[in-house]
């Protein structure tokens, strides 16, 4: 039970309530789906708070909590904390806003609010094996997708064609939806990390680079396949193997224990070496879960420690303005001694 | 030019700097449509900030900006911040996180944080020429995803199936992608104000509610139709013609100077009366632009007051647990004597 941790985080932060808005969070312990709740765990109870819209529904999706239905939102769960007396409440920093924060302030003036972002980040970090069939049906939803364009011909369909051609396969599969706006981005605009689809239309030579994931009870999947249109020319296979090369040197670092800076490492000093170190602008992953991106970071600036049952990305690229670029993106979950890699792990140059 | 808000800004709050950090402000702001920057405006220049993934991007789209690419992000705009000796800083309280929060207060010990969102989000409130054009693009995308549904066989179909129909021919139309993940919700779950799409069937004699919205170049649109399949009985026509007359009540009511709690109380005392009151648990409406939800809020507690270039939505719902649901939801734009609808005004009960 979910419910446990809050016992250890009250330790941990030497709090005596916790108070839980993020509506990704909410998810995460009540189990409530909706767009608007809060929660509110003290040691002896814990309160589930809603607007009338979602009463139904908290009935039959909360569990462990006693509910409450509000008008207002914070003025009635601030009045639950009062009545408490909490001297030390624990607060979701990146969740609260500062003019909500400026709020909770003048709701209870008697209160220490405390960031305890950190230890329920640290405890989403690691996954149960319920989490992780989530997250591998996830992925095998965007596996459908990538696959629809990988048999079919491309030249001449339009970025945003091949991009509503994907998402319409990975919904009708069972996907709740898409991780995050797919990315499409073929020709020079692969130089772009994150381009958007575009009216472009795929021509013979061009590199094209698709990033997407699905959704699925409320887990996402996060990967990234680079083609090349047509034969490849002897630049396009040399880049596209430095970002291969990266992307396997991290990946064998991955075990418990190590360093997420070490993994960003693995992967930056060999297309550092390659001559190609100033196109790779951005970490080599992050972790996935509920939100696409969630703790450990991988980058150089983390400072997270690699644990089993963590989730991340290794999705290093090189992006050449006016020529394109290339991202490869696998997702592994980390093991004691290794990791298992979720997504496909054929991350060979493919041709379409 | 949006720039010249900026000085407006600084006299209101009596600040001498703006730190811009949520990215639908800085789209709006700048024009950048990438998914990491900020930016600075200060009285004589201003800056905008990205990482090297969006240097193209940033000289393409943003103007009137020194241009920096940072690695860190916060450290190095706040290096500009302190640069200035800045002592009272805007922000906007509803983007900036309380754990960014603490992050600025130490990276900017002789600045003091002055929350600016009210004065940000009145002014994203009052919709300019180029603005309505782009929200009217989004509803009519909206529009033809809803006509999809209008014109073919419902009965047998999956709540799924439909919202993945209207969400590819949106699409198709060049939407942008929904503004929200769409409602789709019959029988006894139109009850739900927000249900997701699930897999039941939709039959004869149930209400059907869809409640969407397209984008389009940022801006969003959002409507709520609610349709009887089959014979409509004498009680689903009652209930229908009850939130239709507090709907039409309210839309009659807007116009520049009024209150915007009296466009709630217009559409509420209809259902009141009718003796549905307990059945209306949400407020009548709110803002429509860059966010789906914005400044005004059209409630029983808003303290907000309409004026000529809002747009904002009408959206009395009665919702019946165990039996279903009605909601009907247009968007106007508020003019100086009335206002001018947006969505289709044919608000008359549809059998499907």
């Amino acid at each position: 039970m979910r419910h446990r941790f809050f016992s250890a985080l009250m330790d941990d932060f030497s709090i005596d309530a916790v108070l839980i808005t993020g509506r990704t969070n909410v998810r995460y312990f009540t189990g409530f789906t909706g767009s608007n709740a809060q929660a509110v765990a003290f040691r002896d109870e814990r309160w589930f708070l809603t607007d009338s819209r979602y009463k139904t529904q908290a009935r039959d999706e909360v569990r462990g909590y006693r509910i409450k239905i509000y008008k207002n939102g914070l003025p009635e769960t601030s009045a639950l904390i009062k009545k408490r007396k909490v001297k030390r409440l624990g607060i979701e920093g990146r969740a609260i806003d500062y003019s909500t924060y400026l709020k909770l302030k003048k709701l209870l003036p008697g209160t220490r609010f405390i960031d305890a972002e950190e230890g329920i980040a640290k405890k989403r970090a690691i996954k149960d094996s319920s989490e992780i069939e989530a997250i591998k049906k996830a992925v095998s939803f965007a596996d459908a997708g990538f696959r629809v364009i990988e048999t079919k011909p491309v030249i001449g369909r339009t970025e945003k064609e091949l991009a509503l051609d994907i998402e319409r396969e990975v919904k009708k599969r069972g996907a709740d939806g898409l991780s995050f706006d797919i990315i499409v981005a073929s020709g020079k605009r692969s130089a772009l990390p994150h381009g958007a689809p575009s009216d472009k239309r795929i021509r013979a030579g061009e590199f094209l680079t698709i990033d997407m994931g699905a959704s699925f009870k409320g887990y996402k999947s996060d990967e990234t396949r680079t083609y090349v249109i047509g034969r490849p020319t002897r630049r396009q296979k040399e880049i596209y193997g430095i970002v291969k090369a990266a992307h396997d040197s991290a990946m064998e670092a991955v075990r418990d224990g190590v360093s997420a800076k070490d993994i960003d490492r693995a992967a930056r000093d060999v297309i550092k070496k390659a001559g190609y170190g100033k196109y790779f602008g951005h970490g080599t992953g992050h972790g996935v879960g509920m939100d696409v991106h969630e703790a450990p970071g991988i980058s150089g600036l983390s400072k997270d420690v690699l644990a089993s049952g963590m989730v991340i990305t290794i999705e290093p690229g090189i992006y050449i303005p006016e020529f394109g670029g290339v991202r490869i993106e696998s997702m592994v979950l980390v093991k004691k001694n290794g990791c298992e890699v979720l997504t496909n792990d054929k991350k060979e140059l493919r041709v379409l």
